[in-house]
């Protein structure tokens, strides 16, 4: 019996998130079969996390059991070629039987794209949410210490949220504006990336921090409202769950002593 | 009557190219029904220049005569509620009735993109060619003080090209070299980007030239071939044309003359 920790790739336009659900379709079912084609095995793969239907990820770690022998270098190779070209695995390596994806994981990254050109990229159209219009960044960036620290987010999760705690630690929270997508003769500030690194978050968590961020954005909220709105415990209290084409799992981090003998 | 002209992106991957053919589902075809349903007119656009299917096109040019009296700051966003999320409108701007969006051209650039990682980006998959290994980006650079220039190019034409004469000229070619896509743990040289500016392209020839140079890359001929290749003005003498996929019409340049009354 091995472990192996694979990362995949995949663009979750199609896909109604990556864990298996009811309705099928998702990026665990994909990678399921292709471990099946090539192994005859029928094993179940265990994710860093749940995402939502439509979100992406550039690299999500997930853990599995199996009794094959093929060498861990030729996994990728062997799985991508018989998986969809929207989902691909980037790296293979064998870990502890003791190592989970999820429980082992330390630090988290998602990021989140708001396009603010008058028009949407139509190469990023699926990976960025566009939201025409100028949005007051320096505001946006005075909300993030708010953010960032050990809070109780009730207010900024699923109200279908079913964890026992919804306490978690924000490590860092940052905005970059990159305005070199711009196309001449098109306007629009350019294109806004969120990047926020946790221990964890909470089903929506990101989604709702965006909406919220895009708000203060706006001037319809203050950069100290976030205070106020962590202290309700109250979904209301906070902004509306961006889409979710625009948010993607960036990394997802593990101490080194997890992944070796 | 007034002449307008407008620029479009475009993601080619769903096309079978920019101008009307017996096929259907072109880019035209999909802006000539927009504009029929706005105004109820059924016009004849005139691109800048065909692209083959697949070919995407960041900023393509376009030009059309039409009664209608809507004002050219509202054609955006009506012809673009109008079309497909992977066909955007851009820019529109009243111009003499003399210009022509072909005729009139006196540069166009176009991007072409090899993803030399092992495996490709998912978020790029129909915009990159997939070529993984190390390429002589050296030898390539090299290459390209040969191509600059006036040149009868009928060996890096597709034999089907109906010219008259396949000399072009040539101004400016440039690779750049992108490793900031690579994946922690991925394994690749990066992103490799070729740009081309030139008077104008026969059929092919981007995607010829690109062919080519991916065989200096690989070290089966020498960036002096070229020259060889040019004088030779038979297309055996040059390499595989390059996927569609890869290449992208970047601009259209006009002289500001021709633009203005």
């Amino acid at each position: 019996m091995r472990n192996l920790l694979m990362t995949v790739s995949y663009d979750g336009t199609n896909y109604f998130g990556f864990q298996t659900q009811p309705g099928g379709n998702t990026v665990q079912d994909h990678i399921e079969g292709a471990i099946r084609q090539l192994t005859g095995e029928t094993v179940k793969i265990h994710g860093s996390g749940r995402t939502d239907a439509g979100v992406h990820a550039r690299q999500q770690p997930f853990h599995f059991h199996t009794d094959s022998r093929i060498p861990v270098e030729r996994w990728c190779l062997a799985l991508n070629a018989r998986l969809p070209s929207d989902i691909r695995v980037l790296t293979a390596r064998e870990v502890p039987l003791t190592f989970h994806s999820r429980h082992s994981a330390k630090r988290k990254t998602y990021r989140y794209t708001i396009n603010t050109n008058r028009f949407p990229d139509v190469f990023q159209r699926n990976y960025q949410f566009h939201h025409p219009g100028q949005l007051n960044v320096d505001a946006m960036q005075a909300s993030l210490p708010y953010l960032v620290g050990t809070h109780d987010f009730t207010s900024f999760a699923s109200r279908q949220s079913t964890k026992l705690s919804h306490v978690r630690t924000i490590y860092d929270a940052r905005i970059v504006v990159d305005s070199l997508a711009k196309i001449p003769g098109t306007t629009g500030q350019g294109i806004v990336h969120f990047y926020v690194t946790g221990s964890g978050f909470l089903q929506h968590m990101v989604r709702i921090i965006v909406g919220t961020l895009i708000e203060i954005g706006e001037g319809k909220r203050t950069p100290e409202s976030i205070q106020a709105i962590l202290e309700a415990k109250d979904r209301t209290a906070a902004g509306p769950t961006a889409e979710s084409k625009g948010l993607m799992l960036w990394s997802v981090e593990y101490e080194e002593e997890d992944l070796c003998d």
